[in-house]
């Protein structure tokens, strides 16, 4: 056993300091010594969190000793540098011990030509398996299933079925349901492991089986599987074709991947960045954010537009460039708020035709009535600060118009871009503050003008 | 076999809304038929999306024959409305079918009189499990465990083993391993069952045992456990106690929950919202939604009292109040980009006292050449606009200035807020929201008031 809780923090940073000063130094016995006892995902968070340079050379270092395990394990970005340093012959050796869909997504990112090169180190079988695998659409069931299962006839007993696992020695430990298949290969359902073993030898396997198990299309999207894993808490789930002939199975730790990938993707995209920044470059980082920041630039741009038409006004009343930034900020808060649940309820499944009407008047209801609250607290406000009621009285009013604007286009964006099939977590936002500062400056300063000119 | 895919997307808006209009016509039998067939998860997915008075109709519809399951699968504030039409008997009924943690789980919300009237209900091992259970700190292991396992002595042999899961008839359908303790109850390792398959009756079942396999303490936070069973890709993972006494299993589709309530809790405090936000009623959202908009206020003031102090230069120069948004808004956006990666980096372990200081570095830089490219565009744009060189030179060292404050910002509150305890997710970007409009009104016009009066 492990003494407690040790995995549960493997690599501290005291850890990865060690390891940093042991490569300066160049103690490669220490820095081998450091490493070796780590998990496959301990030493992807290593090689994650060491700068370019000494990642470069631990790998070096540790090249032909690195556990396959380890590639799977880090992020796309720092995978692709560590394979820059592997040769065709070294990545396939990689691919031959992983599982087909592990060692399929190393190979798709490498150059064409790179990975025919490694496909041609590999045996015909391996081969076939991976191609097969890539083959398949990008984030689908068939990329993410693995093709080694247990596969029974389902004319066979529990006796014949023990006897076949006992002598085939290539199982996988990690087997938990046996999949029973018809004289064509269609799927007939599963039995899990642990009902087989209270079973008696001469019963036909049949008489165990589930047939009402879930199965998934190869074609279906990873988005699609993970939902269906999380509704069933499934811990593994067959694979069909068209005509539902067994195909493979998808465990659920790689469904775990795609969730957390899924999260990732969702949070990051909503700040306004790609997934591939944390581990990107200076310089790519620069041009990945700088295109999200030029986007907002227009927007912003156009606000200014906006407020120029006022310019005089604000120049009799210089209160109001005081001010004019309240209303906006409080829109673009409100409509945040709005767009972050619509777009997290609408990945969930959760934000549908059947209730997005219900929704939106929720939404419109809440900024309505948080607008005349805060609309009462800043009016107020503005007539001591400044005692000119009739001030108090348009950023009252401008507020409550923007935070029900911030309402309105807060939920109709998101379902709108979905309904395009856009991303709404990737473009919502802008859009979204376009239309409250636009909203919270027009009327605001279009307000003052009517009123207090 | 179920069709294919149908599974997944078992609930349609069609069928919600096929439901609703039963309701609404009060034809209960054609309800029960709709929502018979359909998955736990299915139904607890349509209880929902239906609206509060429709909801209340099919509860006080289906009652006893609602699937316990359902009301684990439910979201927080649904349950606890649905429950409100149960009483004790009911809710003992559906605690009695369940496991351990989901029973707990069941009751910890409910007010401590109802929670005795229920435990009362229920037989003195049930009770004795969910008390002992609802005794362990929220979100912590003990908690997430289920108490039902195969856990046999060191000293057995395989056919003992076998014998015993034949013999037992309560063993339940997903059990993946056994669990070998010693004399003392204190766990020794495990046995996948697919090996134990595979082995001959004579053998000693400790010659099976993986000694390697991780264990969590009870009281470990759910947090590590969800990236213990991420980073070692396990499908269970035994509880200990103290004494590495063995105290329950941790199943994966717990830890996925754990999963998801942790991305949706991240990605809505950064927008802004608490997680009951979705399912919670309009005047309860008002309330928790305005919460965050005061705070958000009050930092929009603090910017306008900056900008009040410039009143004099904003009269002179009114391009001055039609810019100045400009470089706010840039700041901003910059600014939580950076603040968004740190908050993910911070949460998956990516971002540590190892390498905050190269963090940092990359973002400062990334925000400097983001804030002369910008400056550049923005610069020219003035000068082009205004015909006026010095204040497009304002503009584009106020950018710059603002863009590097987002950058130490953006990486210095969440990794400050971290280390006090506070989570970064939750108030990050309120702070740096003070920073970057604090920072871009007053670089913008104090060089303003500098250079251009």
């Amino acid at each position: 056993m492990n003494p407690q809780g040790d995995l549960l923090d493997e690599v501290t940073p005291e850890l990865v300091r060690r390891i940093e000063a042991a490569l300066d130094e160049g103690r490669t016995d220490q820095v081998r010594g450091l490493v070796a006892d780590l998990s496959p995902s301990g030493q992807a968070a290593v090689l994650e969190q060491l700068p370019d340079s000494q990642r470069e050379v631990l790998v070096g270092l540790l090249k032909r000793e690195l556990d396959p395990e380890v590639l799977t394990e880090l992020d796309a970005e720092v995978r692709d540098e560590v394979l820059e340093q592997f040769d065709s012959k070294d990545i396939a050796a990689a691919a031959r011990e992983l599982e087909t869909d592990d060692a399929a997504n190393l190979l798709e990112d490498l150059p064409e030509e790179e990975r025919r090169e490694v496909l041609s180190e590999l045996s015909p079988a391996d081969r076939i398996e991976i191609e097969s695998t890539l083959a398949y659409p990008d984030e689908s069931a068939g990329r993410l299933m693995q093709r080694s299962l247990v596969k029974v006839p389902d004319n066979w007993t529990i006796g014949q079925v023990i006897d076949h696992c006992r002598e085939a020695d290539d199982l996988p430990d990690d087997v938990y349901d046996l999949f029973v298949v018809d004289a064509a290969g269609r799927l007939r359902g599963s039995v899990p492991l642990g009902r087989m073993l209270r079973t008696k030898r001469p019963v036909p396997i049949l008489d165990l089986v589930d047939p009402d198990i879930p199965s998934v299309p190869v074609t279906a999207d990873q988005t699609e599987v993970a939902h269906l894993f999380r509704d069933q808490n499934l811990v593994s789930c067959p694979v069909v074709d068209a005509e539902g002939r067994l195909l493979g199975v998808i465990m659920v730790d790689d469904v775990v991947d795609v969730i957390d990938e899924e999260a990732e993707a969702e949070l990051l995209n909503m700040g306004g960045v790609g997934v591939a920044d944390m581990h990107a470059g200076t310089i790519r980082t620069v041009r990945l954010r700088g295109l999200w920041l030029a986007v907002n630039l227009l927007t912003a741009v156009i606000a200014s537009v906006v407020i120029g038409q006022f310019e005089n006004a604000i120049e009799k009343i210089v209160a109001l460039a005081v001010l004019m930034p309240i209303v906006a900020s409080m829109g673009g808060n409100a409509g945040t708020q709005t767009v972050t649940v619509a777009v997290r309820a609408l990945a969930m499944g959760e934000l549908t035709a059947a209730n997005a009407l219900r929704f939106i008047a929720k939404e419109v209801a809440v900024g309505g009535l948080n607008g005349i609250i805060f609309a009462a607290l800043m009016g107020t406000a503005v007539v001591v600060w400044y005692q000119d009621w009739r001030l108090g009285a348009v950023i009252a009013a401008a507020l409550v118009c923007n935070l029900v604007a911030a309402a309105l286009s807060g939920t109709l964006i998101p379902l709108g871009l979905q309904k395009f099939g856009v991303d709404p977590a990737v473009s919502s936002t802008v859009f979204l503050t376009t239309v409250t500062d636009v909203t919270g400056f027009l009327a605001f300063l279009g307000l003052a003008t009517l009123f207090l000119l």
